[in-house]
């Protein structure tokens, strides 16, 4: 696999910001793979992605930001830069349902995803043979009223010691104290099993049967302070009549559930996410 | 076309309903064309749908009503039946869009909806020409503050006048009163413009756009007292991305409107349509 | 969960065929849970599934076979009982690709696939370990164009010593000798990773993409003597567009060859499918 | 609306080819509204639209010519400049079906398609009710075995009168001669009712019943001297069942076949749309 750079950036709109950026990356003899941008008239901003081939690319990583450094104060950017070489490294939270869990493991495993999984906690111990099957570290960390800061701190050191840059909450059933939310701005993604904004909280599908919708859902967002009204990632359906039961919902429900955080997570470790106005670009 | 007789039926279930049912039809002769069934275990429901051929069936409406009366009371049945030769007389009230309405008009016309459309009523002028060409009859009723109870008194004279079994609402932007609602249950067909329970009251495609969500959709319902909160009878989604403005949504909208609303109204005037707990059994 | 029969019926269409099978369940006190049917007015045929709680029902299976034989031949039925208690016995073959397997595998294991998997047999070793982590049998068995028919000997004789009812191809490289397919008579289920019948045979993707089609599908179908021919179960499709290379149409197929295979192999284990005319109806 | 230029460039892939363009716009005043690129690697293409604002730019139609030939020539480019106030005009061919007719008709009358659709040409006289109810030209034409030259010569000289851009067959049920396909390279949009390259040619909806699939679909393309091998624009599908009937196909059909022919159209329009290798980009 080529070694590439990503450059994922947010800025006013201006006359001249594509030529800016062109004309650098053509300067240092960057090979571009996927240039995508996108315009929001509305709020007058211009993102943009840009992936190059970093074997012609004639400035390391540290002389970018040198480099970039002009340009990007001339047009008031916010950028980050990322390698190809340095892997997203994702932790995975779960309690007993294991399909998200099972199906995040084994598509890493196929190449489907390309970052590093070095660590499952859980508050129930269900899972933990699937995961040591794949050769994932797995912590149990129980959780109760009563002792959820110190779990937390439990959870924000394995965090730490094993360089975690990403989050992933398939259908961890605890909710995350604004603390612990604060802390991994835009680097926690849950699914929720709604299409979003319907049916917020909790047990969605008996809601989704009560209710006598004829399509269920399941929606990819990142974790703020206001639960469920996170930046949407990705959504999906399926359809459902009225021989479906609530069990046939849930069962539904967890296809839907796996294939839309599988997709969320692809794109947040493929840098393919800006987010602005609490909405998510997505550069597919 | 055949002639043909539909009987939809409710009950407690219990055993021997199917063979009481099945047995009484096959004495009198009856060519069952199409039979369907559901079971709602947790309401204990019995549910069904059968649709036989005229052609060798013994009984008239009348002789049927006398002869079924005895199974109907040993099993608590509501029943109802429709003979095809009967059209549902369908008004459309529509208000300045008139995507559904030339939709629902061609479709007809086309043969795709068996049902009889001899009026459309509008608070604006914009559409007259349209349901003139399709051979409807148009009135033109304005609707105010001021005037609302007077307008709905001529609507209903009008629905009276034509011998109107069904109102569709076709983008009609006019909020209907208790009143109108009473009298005309499970009559009054809407199509709202999102994935209901998400985005219930009015500018669902902004506030769809400004929650940033990656699908929309449209909802085919009855309407009752409570706005939004009636029995849904179809929905449909498309997806979106960043690169859609308000109005791409609005424009992917018409789309989903169109074929949601066709469907919910072929549906009703097939009597494919059970109601029970505020929800519909679709037997397709 | 409750013990259940199901009965699966084809016979000419004809008057008094519901009648005569909801009045026998009756007699023998059968609580009917679903019963679903279905008229192909073109072939003139009728098509039952009918599933019955066996609480109360006062026959067992050899005085059913007794009992029913007099409706049967009246309507000259085609019938086959199955008891829930007796579970399907399902072998998968699968080759290199283990997404299909792993799928089937964690369904199993969920619960969601009401059957026994004790049998894996492939022609490579790299599933083996997550075969045994499922703790199901695993049998390499290498394939070649010199011992296919010792290969399938020893493949049939897997088959007898595990009672298996069901094969399931999972990605399954090689193409069956008639003599295997004849055998097994709508007793293999095949996925095939494009929507049938276009890309009947190899390298379906690599020919999408040359095609340059908007959408990819997966089949998942019974294996008749013709290749890619038989009898379709399922199909799903996925949209796709220039941005994709042949490795995206691979990545987003995996997906739906998954779901789809599922399908079909639950349809299969809860007796849903009836076949006729290289057709199938699914009760579903 | 925005007076806009739009720019379709083909070229080999090289570096400095983003830079170039953008640099030319950047120094001749241009506003960016949108643009979009494609590198196809095993082609080494490089394919790109860029859409911008004329409000600020100081080149007229005859001066961006002379000015942009400096960089056509050095990367070798294939281009065209499309300006949106001259818009496309549209002849429609038509045999007896109308729904598509209809639905792009009133989506051009709402302003979803911006074009000019001066001539409607048909080989019935079914839809000319409709086609002068929208106020566009009717020509009956009749074509038959022995007057097929004749009745082609005389579409050529109704496209030269109206100074035809696009051809698009709604339904048309006649072969074009390889003479007619000729005259219009990309300019002939056809509407298939079947997702290609399954049920290529004649009936599809009648084979897709024989073969017992369980989706049905609908393909826009542009039409070349192979019958249903043109490079596919849009493609669509809908699910079917044991249930559909034949006549349940056709009608499921025609929604895919309106909605997927007036994409086709509308991408085509916005210039959206370009060719090679047989293929699409679509740059929605």
């Amino acid at each position: 696999m080529k070694s590439t750079a990503t450059l994922l950036i947010t800025c006013p709109d201006a006359k001249g910001i594509v030529a800016a950026i062109a004309d650098f990356l053509y300067q240092h003899d960057a090979n571009i793979l996927h240039a995508d941008q996108h315009q929001d008239a509305e709020n007058n901003l211009f993102l943009m992605r840009v992936e190059w081939d970093l074997a012609t690319f004639n400035l390391d990583e540290a002389a970018f930001g040198q480099a970039f450094a002009r340009i990007a104060a001339q047009f008031s950017m916010i950028w980050q830069l990322k390698l190809s070489l340095h892997k997203t490294r994702v932790a995975i939270m779960v309690s007993q349902y294991d399909h998200c869990l099972a199906d995040l493991l084994h598509r890493h495993k196929s190449g489907e995803l390309d970052c590093e999984i070095p660590l499952v906690i859980s508050n129930h111990r269900d899972t933990e043979a699937l995961v040591k099957f794949y050769g994932v570290d797995f912590h149990y960390l129980e959780v109760s009223k009563d002792n959820k800061p110190q779990a937390e701190a439990a959870q924000f050191k394995l965090f730490a010691d094993y360089n975690i840059d990403l989050i992933v909450l398939a259908r961890y059933m605890q909710i995350l104290s604004p603390d612990f939310v604060a802390r991994y701005p835009q680097r926690i993604i849950n699914i929720h099993h709604s299409f979003l904004p319907a049916f917020i909280g909790a047990r969605p599908y008996h809601r989704a049967f009560e209710r006598g919708v004829k399509l269920i859902g399941a929606t990819g967002h990142y974790v703020t302070e206001v639960l469920d009204e996170g930046p949407i990632i990705e959504q999906d359906i399926d359809r459902i009549s009225h021989r479906d039961q609530v069990e046939d919902l849930i069962q539904k429900g967890r296809d839907l559930e796996r294939s839309v955080l599988a997709k969320a997570v692809r794109w947040h470790i493929e840098n393919r996410i800006l987010l602005y106005a609490n909405k998510t670009v997505i550069f597919d």
